[in-house]
């Protein structure tokens, strides 16, 4: 994200556009979910990897979260985050998911909403997550569904009936991991592609504990505001995890076990 | 599996053809990986749940276990693994994965090969595999990926270029869970789709960390052997977890802490 598309003027419009409609995704579907898996916010210290407009950050805060810091590559974003998103418990900071490692501050809950898969190197970025997490601290975050990402392009997708219903979904690559460019509102979007396995094994490796998979589905209210929505039971859409990073245990060691965790 | 379709004999042969085969999915992806993911079986107690011809028991025993024990529900596989899979070290049981829990014996090691997906009550064996293994021990699985367990029927899959070669692949379903029927060699093999969001969080939420999960894709060698292999980087095939029962550490708890788990 070096060149970050959300500084792009053509691109802002189109997403500011698309998350004031009504029936936008990250609404329905993802936010919905995140709220489900998120921790108790009361008394923590919460990181926000990619707050945007900033509006997670004061719910947060509202919530009775002790201090939270946002943090965003994109000048543009932090400039509406700071403007409408204002509360005294929240800072917000520009800085690359790439340079994580730079903060000298740990937190209770590291929180990331639709960033991952801009992201080229993701074990560095489990690592330095890990770097700000207290130990038993949880990481939650969100992405586009791995068997979305697959596609090199948007080409492939849906496939409809006679009266252009959506019947069923299209993809391929999804064993060729890496670079994928794609056209959302502008040209060249990177974004990277990762299997389920490499995301889940990579965070395993790096020391956390997965206690929640979860692969968005549309709830109720959400096919009673938009019934079109009903075609996200078809396939997956948003990956969402939640992971705690496991204390390692150096007392007390038994005999050939190299590393305990606690968890 | 009350019915058990492998002491069909149309189905039983069907199935002893392809395993077989020079080509089958079953050496070429699956096994390979599985061998990567198992652990050190050396002076170790396991239970291969479905062993089927027990061709794993064997090896498992001359790899230096110190006792397999081998169970599955169709007499036939059972009758050939008794003639065709024998080791001092390894005893086969007539038993349904349902009935697990009559078992009144631990394990080290639960491994399962491509038994999962036939399974109705995913929680119910996952509680159960839990009873058969000792704090700390390892459940290795592989099952039809999601993806591919998802399709109401397989007449969704594979989609061709203009010279017959695949490009992509289509699915439907994905976020219904529950029954499938599949033709495989006969009609009504009755398999069950569950998303990787439930297969995840239900071994978590049942005391499992999940420290691998792979999503086979052709290796080298098999491309070599069977170079129309190549069509499966793209898309999932079988899913492979490795998971550690945890223990559940009583002593020490710390103030609002209802369980500690010891990794």
């Amino acid at each position: 994200m070096s060149k970050n598309c959300y500084d792009d003027e053509t691109f802002f419009q189109g997403y500011k556009k698309i998350r004031e409609s009504q029936n936008n995704y990250n609404d329905l579907l993802e936010q919905p979910a995140m709220r489900d898996y998120m921790p108790d916010v009361r008394g923590k210290k919460i990181l926000d990897l990619g707050c945007g407009y900033g509006r997670n950050c004061v719910e947060f805060a509202e919530g009775g979260a002790l201090r939270v810091v946002g943090i965003d590559s994109s000048k543009r974003m932090l400039e509406t985050a700071k403007k409408e998103s204002v509360h005294p418990n929240v800072e917000y900071m520009r800085l690359e998911a790439e340079r994580l490692h730079e903060m000298n501050e740990t937190f209770d809950i590291v929180y990331s909403s639709l960033v991952f898969h801009y992201i080229e190197d993701f074990e560095k970025l489990v690592l330095d997550i890990s770097s700000v997490l207290k130990g038993n601290g949880v990481l939650l975050f969100s992405q586009e569904h791995p068997i979305i990402t697959a596609s090199p392009d948007k080409g492939l997708d849906w496939n409809y009936d006679d009266k252009g219903r959506e019947i069923s979904y299209t993809f391929t690559n999804y064993n060729r991991q890496g670079r994928r460019g794609s056209h959302w509102f502008i040209d060249d979007v990177i974004t990277y592609h990762r299997t389920m396995g490499t995301i889940v094994t990579t965070l395993a490796d790096n020391g956390f504990h997965i206690d929640a998979l979860y692969e968005t589905a549309p709830k109720p209210f959400a096919v009673q505001k938009y019934p079109k929505l009903r075609k996200e039971f078809l396939k997956p859409n948003f990956l969402i995890i939640r992971a705690r990073k496991m204390r390692i245990l150096k007392e007390g060691l038994m005999k050939n076990e190299t590393r305990r965790f606690l968890l």
